[in-house]
């Protein structure tokens, strides 16, 4: 392999594979990243056993050289020092040659490297995906549908499927949810379109694959991203970067029969004044290891409090935007509030008791297609 | 204690004394701050075993009402939980009630705490300095000289003189020198008057001590600060705050005649491209336990080197600026290389060697009154 390439595009695409290179893997050649040049572009690979990512750095972009093939050829060389070096470079432009024992030369300006480098032929394959099936989905849609709910997966692997997120495709939209038995988050879109847009199907991703996916999607990009998903990958492509997932096995529970129906008492407040006063009442609640404040509402106004026998008491006082039905008293994790109210873009939301024992479901104000739940903790 | 405050001044003053409060302290008083209020304003005062910070906040600054004393007192609350209340707190005033149990009632809008203070009787004075001479020092000078030598004190307790910097004022300078007896750094500035600015005096200030006080002093601040020099106390008063270090007891190694006064090689090199060529040699040299890079120089150019057995070596090639002497091989720690050559902001530095076991010379080309020193390793 002989190749000339334009560092800051090979510095983008080694980020973007190492999101999947772990330094503590039992399989060597996975702390590497597979580089490959073909006469159209060179392509980087980075695994780990959830996830692949593929970058693609064409040889020519709009017009512009990015890189020139001089040999074809493929390498692998240590993930987290390739990565160092491409960052650390003088020059703009960056040569890399491999000999035929994988002794890779680097040069950029008056720097050298000699790394050595792994056999390209024992690096794992990235999986075959013979489905032709594509759903496209807005690429903010995406990151907003993850974001809101990967939160609420298990870190717990006492039952490994709630780990993940379920998502299920329906009727043009993809619904997705996550839960970890103490609190639940749940948020569907619309599909953009596709050939595989208007079938059912169910799959179960890995809360930490989708986690490293949000990282390569920008905030404000309305572009639409392809899926494709299969019995035990789902593949993602964005722009260059291919991005593929295993699946996780095992039947996801019904989740529908945990979320009440009815309200006791609803309440609407504005979400940042909810959330900055869960804070500070958490700086008491959380020197006590449950970091649990009380909510007391009534007509007109919310108390939040919390304490610690050593250090000592915090009351908050909210006015309450709107209020419906009995007053209730009520105590939760702050660290669950807060992670569910963190998700909410509204101004404001919209809260629903039914009783100091039964979950408590958070709304956004604008959007029915967004509700996080969160059990109580009984104090009272 | 009935006092009402600017959010944003005590924010500041909390953040300056909290330099001085550690979490992991045997005395458990010394987790707090003590907030004492005067009809001319509050004071709070952070200490640990090594220094004590003492913040005021006026009443009136400049024509403007900062904060308003009702009713005088003292009380000491927990640092930590204090210092992140004050942050959180909705609104642009605080107000603080202590009762005679220590009981506090801190308010902002319509946040409440009630934290359990203690007695401020319990809380250790602070040093009482009745020396009366004065030095004055340009603040920034103070931070250059603080920066450019305190990297370089010793962090092991064998020699516990070795973890302080030895400050020693004569003939209207003060001359700064830090060894851990691998390196050392050295560099002196004007002292800019005060009545004890003609005498002579040394004294070893612990390296944490400074690290602390630096944090203390702004960028480009070209006002003065003044120093009092006792025994076992050093006091610099810096507007509001007032920063009191112990001084450490032991004899401090004379060490001018470490540093060699001849020289076999003079390279003048760019600080900037010499520091980044080391830098890069030390991907692979930091993956060996030693981080040690060698340098060869000979007439118009330098090589940096390194290499990993398992992982490969890297060349850098440097034009040199000027060369006087004969060629040399060194191998020297990349780190304490790094360390000395980021303290030194003129864009060319100096470097003499005398041979390859003998200690290396690092200056800036601008300014004689700067010094840095590392000794070499034997490895050719």
């Amino acid at each position: 392999m002989h190749v000339s390439v334009q560092k800051n595009r090979l510095a983008e695409a080694v980020s973007q594979v190492m999101k999947a290179v772990s330094s503590k893997t039992t399989i060597p050649i996975l702390t590497g990243i597979k580089i490959s040049a073909d006469p159209d572009g060179i392509r980087l690979t980075g695994s780990n056993s959830d996830i692949s990512i593929m970058s693609f750095i064409p040889a020519e972009d709009q017009d512009q050289e990015v890189a020139v093939i001089d040999t074809p050829g493929s390498v692998v060389l240590p993930g987290r020092l390739f990565s160092e070096v491409v960052r650390k470079f003088p020059n703009d432009k960056i040569l890399i040659e491999s000999d035929s024992r994988q002794i890779t030369k680097i040069t950029s300006g008056s720097s050298e490297f000699n790394l050595n480098g792994l056999d390209p032929e024992e690096y794992p394959n990235l999986p075959v995906i013979n489905e032709k099936k594509v759903i496209s989905i807005r690429k903010d849609l995406l990151r907003d549908v993850i974001r809101q709910t990967v939160y609420a997966v298990s870190v717990s692997e006492t039952r490994p499927v709630l780990t993940g997120v379920k998502w299920s495709l329906k009727n043009g939209r993809l619904a997705c949810v996550a839960t970890d038995s103490h609190r639940l988050a749940q948020r569907s879109v619309p599909v953009a379109s596709g050939s595989a847009a208007e079938e059912s199907r169910d799959v179960v991703i890995p809360g930490s694959s989708l986690t490293e996916l949000v990282k390569l999607l920008d905030d404000n990009d309305d572009e639409n991203a392809d899926l494709v998903m299969t019995s035990n990958q789902i593949l993602f492509q964005l722009n260059n970067v291919q991005f593929y997932s295993r699946i996780l096995d095992g039947n996801y529970p019904d989740t529908s029969r945990l979320i009440p129906q009815d309200s006791k008492t609803t309440l609407t407040l504005p979400t940042r004044g909810l959330y900055q006063a869960i804070e500070r009442a958490s700086i008491l609640a959380k020197e006590e290891r449950n970091n649990i404040v009380k909510l007391r509402a009534e007509d007109g106004h919310v108390e939040i409090s919390s304490q610690s026998l050593e250090l000592g008491r915090v009351f908050e006082t909210l006015q309450v935007e709107e209020f419906e039905g009995e007053p209730m008293r009520i105590a939760f994790s702050a660290k669950f509030m807060m992670d569910a109210l963190g998700k909410i873009d509204d101004s404001n939301v919209r809260i629903y008791f039914v009783g100091p024992m039964r979950p408590i479901i958070i709304r956004p104000i604008g959007d029915d297609n967004i509700l996080m739940l969160i059990l109580p903790i009984r104090t009272f």
